[in-house]
């Protein structure tokens, strides 16, 4: 525990460090140490080479894996099969022309009647092979350019953005040193980083990976993240703590390709305003205070050796753009991957549920976009047995009349905790069964033989610590509940703010698109239920995942994308809920389940009408 | 002494450090040092704080001047008087339209009506101004801007390059940080290195500086320095020699205009494709060897940071083009600064005899080019008592028939030293008066009063100690005027050559240009005398001055020159000496006074005639 708090890793430690929360368990891959007994860990995966932190002494060199550096999410979690399905009707095109192109040449050798310099014969043949006229180099590349073309006898290999104005060559090789050249789609949100690699020639994803935010111990939260930036040093060490994460990512993506960073010549990255900030080491204060200026909303395109991305150093990176300090590039990014911009005379609604939730409204002349403050409950953060929709996660759970609990989780092995999916279900199924109450709080007569009152409050036993992988309960919190309902609160007050301001009615919406990190299902009655979603027609609801990594891969694939994504922004009028008087009230009213104004949820309380009736 | 070559630095030192030779000379500028006593070094220069640096005793931090860091030209000898008496009639245009603009903005206060983000502010106000729509950025100055823009509230001067297709942002300062931006023009040359300090606001030359190529340690000419570059780590080291020596000279300028050198954001680079190798640290090797191929002609824009200029960074560093392996951006910079291209049915010829000799032939339509080897005799290098034309050069000189010499030096101090066009004056005086023959070797007779044995051979005596700066006899040797002679041929018999190739005869030049080295003036008679210029009518000739450096200027003023020195390059047909086997017959021919063939030469031959005459 001292070893990797004096690294600066983040790994959790609820009882500070005496054997008894389990926080802090890691898998100890190499070496030789001395452990405590513990009671929290069961003997099973001490075998396996888990091991408390806080009770585990170094007696050797050790190699550790931290529970934030384990694959957070499932692949089918990171890649939108929305998407995947809906290829034709999305708003972004889905063919794949990127401005990065690879060619093969084969130069003549020099002559003296056909002497012409290194780079002219290339370019001569670049003319002549391509469609393009001029050709521009990095000096990094000329640098080694005699060698270059006559290590292989000419036999080269050209890497180039192929842009309307100037064709950009990126690299140059011998011919048998490169053979594929990758992309990368990454996604910065506030809690969870996923990325993409993609086969650049034909826009196949190659890998995909995805960890915490290792900013996360710095705050968890945009505000807390851009408070602890203002002291010296702070703003860098953010920056330091989001590179070693997408650096990790790429690492473990390129190792399991078999290839080299060094191959990956473009980004596209997505991201709230914020994090895009903080990634480039802007002063992000200015989107804090009113009134609320960020530093930029197009991000001008970057190289990779500028912030010390691990790729080739000539890399471009492309910052998805803005609307403003609260709706970033994720948003812009995500739009690209519904129908919503193809759709004239049918309004949408956009709601992406991340730690920062954004809302956008509207079809292919209007957007209107709000911003709000939901917090990292749906992704399992700031839950006690909350957690990421990666193995062994809760994802679906339903709770019968006889008070037995159904769940299913990820990978079929024995349970590790509730990713968002599975906490909208639990929420739903404990206040349908009247085992919670509107305001979130326990009905004890109901649950009293599985709530118990434990060192984190009174708590609702989801499973008992035999039958789980960490051999800890598995529980919900009062405390967990209430975050759960401020999430909700805060997106659905939103929500219901932006279509008022623009003089619209939920059932005036046609269409909705659901983003976040609620896993691969989300349960759209039950997340009615709770208050989080409108009370429509269900089949209005469509469920869309991680739309940011998306939308950011998207734009990877076409240029058009990119010019679709800078028109959204510009298009998107921003509604600021910070100075918005009306805001507080909306929120004040969602803070119950599902509504105080129980007329906008008619299903729920039709259900409520007919559990009435039943138990009468 | 020590000090000096454990520093890498170039100090000369014939006599082995025993203090005889008089090589080694320094300026202690500061600090405490024991003499040893020395014969060579007059009392008065000891007591202006020159030094032997062999006979030195360091007894303290000494500050000491070197002598190749000393000013090595005069400023009339810097700047091209041609250049701005013909303003008009000279092929580029004098017309001062540089790309990098400047403006002074005052951003208005942000409010939540108008929350744009930072940059949004800027671009918007620089549309509003300019008349230009796109504006990129560098990073580096996207991580300071929301300082930037609050430090003087929103008093802020932007730094741009207007280019036709974006307009680019190269600095954001508070509007009281920046008052003038500038521009370096700079000219590479073998054997001197010398540089404008330009403002751009009005293309006014602020400052003027040049010194020695600190590569020279490593080898006079290019095929010497592409040798020495051949072994590791040496290709470095030329970079490094030659960025020392323009760095050194930046900060003497920006030191003398009282301004910082990163304020300069521009430089235009003028130098042979060699030196530009060398420069950006290419292989040089295939410029050696056949079929003698560059790594480029034309050099893509660099950064200053790519290469480490002292300059702002982010500066944008032009290098004009070459033609080939031998004929590079000091010639075609050079075409701009005469009236060549704008004269179409007028044959003119360009001469620029500096450690290489380019020649051009040709006029509006057409032009030929070739290159020799001809070494740095009139820059003062490789002669004895040769120097640059600086203060204490003998410029002007003749003799009288009774044997007194009568010259000129620069300042009016006690001389130094020859300088080119001094040279060249002594050379047709000592001929024409029959103190050498037509092999260039002395009658000894006829000199005998001036003439002895030195320790460098025979030497004709131009000064004796007594009256000479250094308090050392200024001389001629005999091998000083062969080396003059194979200078002077070279560059005669490529002359020759290139109008035979295309079927002209020297009476068929209408017009010859002259650049080079020489110093403030070249006597067209006596050059004519010694075979180095072809015997046409005297007002043919027009004496350029540094071309290449004015070149480099005249880019500076106007992207119009730079398309033009493009359009150049491109036009000129590089004919290659190396592989003419007509091209050794032409040399022999030139290494006699005038010449073999007397014929070419008519009136010098008619000065013989009348002298013969005059002594019968």
């Amino acid at each position: 525990m001292e070893a990797i708090q004096h690294k600066g890793l983040p790994l959790k430690a609820s009882c500070g460090g005496k054997g008894t929360c389990g926080d802090c368990v890691v898998l100890i891959k190499e070496g030789a140490y001395a452990k405590k007994s513990s009671a929290v860990l069961p003997d099973r995966l001490v075998n396996q080479g888990y091991a408390l932190a806080c009770q585990t002494l170094i007696t050797d060199d050790l190699i550790v894996q931290l529970p934030q550096f384990e694959e957070l999410l499932i692949k089918s979690v990171v890649r939108s099969e929305f998407v995947e399905k809906n290829k034709k009707d999305i708003s972004g095109t889905y063919a794949h022309d990127p401005a990065l192109k690879s060619i093969a040449l084969n130069l003549p050798q020099p002559t003296l009647e056909d002497n012409y310099s290194d780079f002219k014969r290339v370019e001569r043949q670049l003319v002549q092979h391509t469609g393009s006229k001029d050709f521009s180099l990095p000096y990094s590349v000329l640098k080694n350019l005699a060698h270059t073309v006559r290590q292989e006898q000419g036999q080269i290999h050209v890497t180039y953005f192929d842009d309307p104005s100037q064709a950009s060559i990126v690299n140059i090789t011998p011919a048998s040193a490169t053979e594929r050249v990758f992309g990368l789609a990454c996604d910065i949100g506030t809690t969870t980083v996923a990325l993409y690699l993609v086969d650049m020639a034909n826009g196949d994803i190659i890998e995909t990976a995805s960890s915490l935010n290792q900013q996360i111990k710095c705050g968890e939260d945009i505000i807390s993240r851009i408070n602890y930036s203002q002291k010296p040093g702070h703003l860098k060490e953010l920056q330091d703590l989001i590179m070693i994460t997408i650096n990790r990512l790429i690492e473990t993506v390129t190792q399991r390709a078999g290839t080299s960073s060094q191959d990956i010549y473009c980004a596209s990255i997505s991201g709230n305003t914020t994090m895009i900030h903080l990634l480039l080491t802007l002063e992000p204060n200015y989107i804090r205070e009113e009134p609320y200026v960020p530093t930029f909303n197009r991000v001008p395109l970057l190289q990779a050796k500028d912030i010390g991305l691990r790729m080739n150093p000539e890399a471009r990176i492309y910052c998805a753009p803005s609307v403003g300090s609260y709706v970033g590039g994720d948003i812009t990014a995500g739009m690209l991957c519904t129908p919503m911009l193809k759709e004239a005379d049918k309004t949408s609604l956009f709601i992406d549920a991340g730690t920062n939730g954004e809302i956008v409204a509207g079809n292919r002349d209007w957007l209107m976009t709000c911003a709000c403050s939901a917090g990292p409950a749906f992704e399992g953060g700031g839950i006690r047995c909350g957690m990421p929709a990666s193995s062994g996660a809760i994802e679906q759970i339903s709770l019968s009349e006889s008070g037995k609990l159904n769940y299913k989780v990820i990978n079929g092995i024995k349970p590790k905790g509730l990713c968002g999916s599975g906490l909208v279900d639990l929420m739903a199924e404990l206040f349908t069964h009247g085992n919670i109450d509107r305001h979130g709080k326990f009905n004890a007569p109901k649950t009293r033989d599985r709530i118990y009152h434990s060192q984190n409050g009174l708590a609702f036993l989801v499973e008992e610590a035999q039958n789980t992988f960490w051999g800890k309960d598995i529980v919900i919190t009062e405390k967990d509940i209430s975050n759960l309902i401020l999430t909700k609160g805060a997106v659905f007050s939103a929500c219901s703010l932006l279509l008022k301001s623009v003089g619209l009615d939920f059932h005036e919406i046609e269409a909705l698109y659901i983003a976040g990190g609620f896993g691969r299902f989300l349960d759209v009655d039950n997340a009615i239920r709770i208050g989080l979603l409108p009370d429509l027609d269900r089949d209005k609801f469509h469920y869309v995942g991680n739309s940011s990594l998306a939308g950011a891969y998207l734009i990877l694939r076409s240029e058009q994308n990119k010019s679709l994504t800078e028109e959204i922004a510009e298009k998107m009028t921003y509604i600021e809920l910070n100075t918005e008087p009306r805001y507080m009230n909306e929120f004040t009213g969602s803070l119950f389940l599902p509504h105080t104004d129980m007329d906008l949820f008619p299903s729920v309380q039709k259900l409520f009408d007919s559990h009435t009736k039943e138990s009468i």
